[in-house]
């Protein structure tokens, strides 16, 4: 029981159906624990968070329905009443559990954007702030960098998964489009401009630490400076 | 007995180690066959290239060696002959292997560029090219994918290779210090380039098609104009 750990709080902070009734702690083992009447939502968040967690630390194969009860800080049965298919349905319980962060945090606030120029840097700048947020201490933010895991999946839950990436690309490529009607592109390829903006994006999942020398904002800030500089006409 | 697999070519082609005797062929299922001169260490990059392909697709835990053994087209003893340590220890080799690509194709050849711009845009066009040139159909380089998987090494081998990887962040860090050095920079966090231009990169693994509209060298060129316009002044 000692200092909040930061990526849970922020889980659990921006999923506006949770309550967040008592702060998260976490023990030296990095369990949670006294934490009573977290609701449901919550601990299936935790869930999320700690099996990611273990699964870019040790590996999928290596990675228990009893350890990640334990990373938790509740029973395996607990696990189980949450995740009744248990850890095969748990890669793509967690893709889409990160694919709804990204549709409240990035997709949904910019739709009522107008402007095509305003859209963009809102896009880049929700994502990566939900990027550094859920960034943990050992320089990854597992939910995301689990979203990106290519394998491991049934051929029925990767085609769901790969539609919903679509539809977030598409939001990419046709915002691009309007600048380049609206002649504020250079003469670059829009395909290639908005896969490159989520390289830019996702890739903090593998390398900002919190607590680093950038915050957030700040790098928002910066990834934003960087790619409309690259591609937006003077 | 058909086309030829351009991605297992692009790997045997641009090992200068490697002497090809006979053009590597691949069958319906996806099976080497007929290449009984390859050398051994042509058959060990084709070990290494088709266990990271079916790392990708099926997951590390749901592939065998016998699979890989079937993918690459010799038995499964063949294969324990070139990885006598089994699937434990191909995670490691397949990193040190992409690794070895890296070095010979992006690190070496730009030690003697002393111009910082153009040493830059030569490690953004060489790395690029690495990329696109081992794509598979699938839409992926199972390489570069493999080597930026988190999870799964001893700390021991996951701290070699962390500091190879450090070793080729730090040159592109000190290309641009150089360069801010020379007035080139704009205001930006030469760190925060570093790694959105890794990012824009090794995004390329993920979303890249080999035979789609656009070929490795019209890549480099579009993500270089793109890099380069979002950070050098004018």
């Amino acid at each position: 029981m000692s200092k909040e750990n930061p990526a849970i709080a922020a889980l659990l902070n921006d999923d506006p159906g949770t309550r967040r009734r008592r702060q998260s702690t976490e023990n030296s083992e990095g369990a949670i624990s006294d934490q009573p009447d977290l609701n449901e939502l919550d601990r299936l968040n935790q869930i999320y968070f700690f099996a990611a967690r273990l699964f870019c630390e040790k590996g999928y194969d290596a990675t228990s329905m009893s350890a990640i009860a334990e990373a938790t800080g509740i029973t395996k049965a607990g696990v189980y009443h949450f995740i009744p298919g248990g850890k095969k349905d748990l890669l793509f319980a967690i893709m889409s559990y990160g694919l709804d962060r990204l549709d409240r945090a990035v997709i949904e606030p910019v739709q009522t954007i107008a402007d095509a120029e305003e859209r963009l840097r809102a896009i880049i700048t929700n994502h990566v702030k939900l990027v550094t947020r859920g960034s943990t201490e050992a320089g990854f933010n597992p939910v995301t960098v689990v979203v990106d895991e290519v394998a491991g999946l049934s051929p029925a839950h990767k085609a769901k998964i790969d539609q919903r990436k679509r539809v977030y690309v598409d939001l990419i490529r046709q915002t691009l489009e309007e600048l380049k009607a609206e002649g504020k592109l250079k003469e670059v390829d829009v395909t290639v401009v908005a896969f490159s903006l989520l390289g830019m994006v996702l890739w903090l999942a593998r390398w900002y630490r919190p607590n680093g020398r950038l915050t957030g904002d700040q790098m928002a800030d910066e990834i934003c400076e960087m790619a409309l500089g690259g591609i937006m006409r003077q």
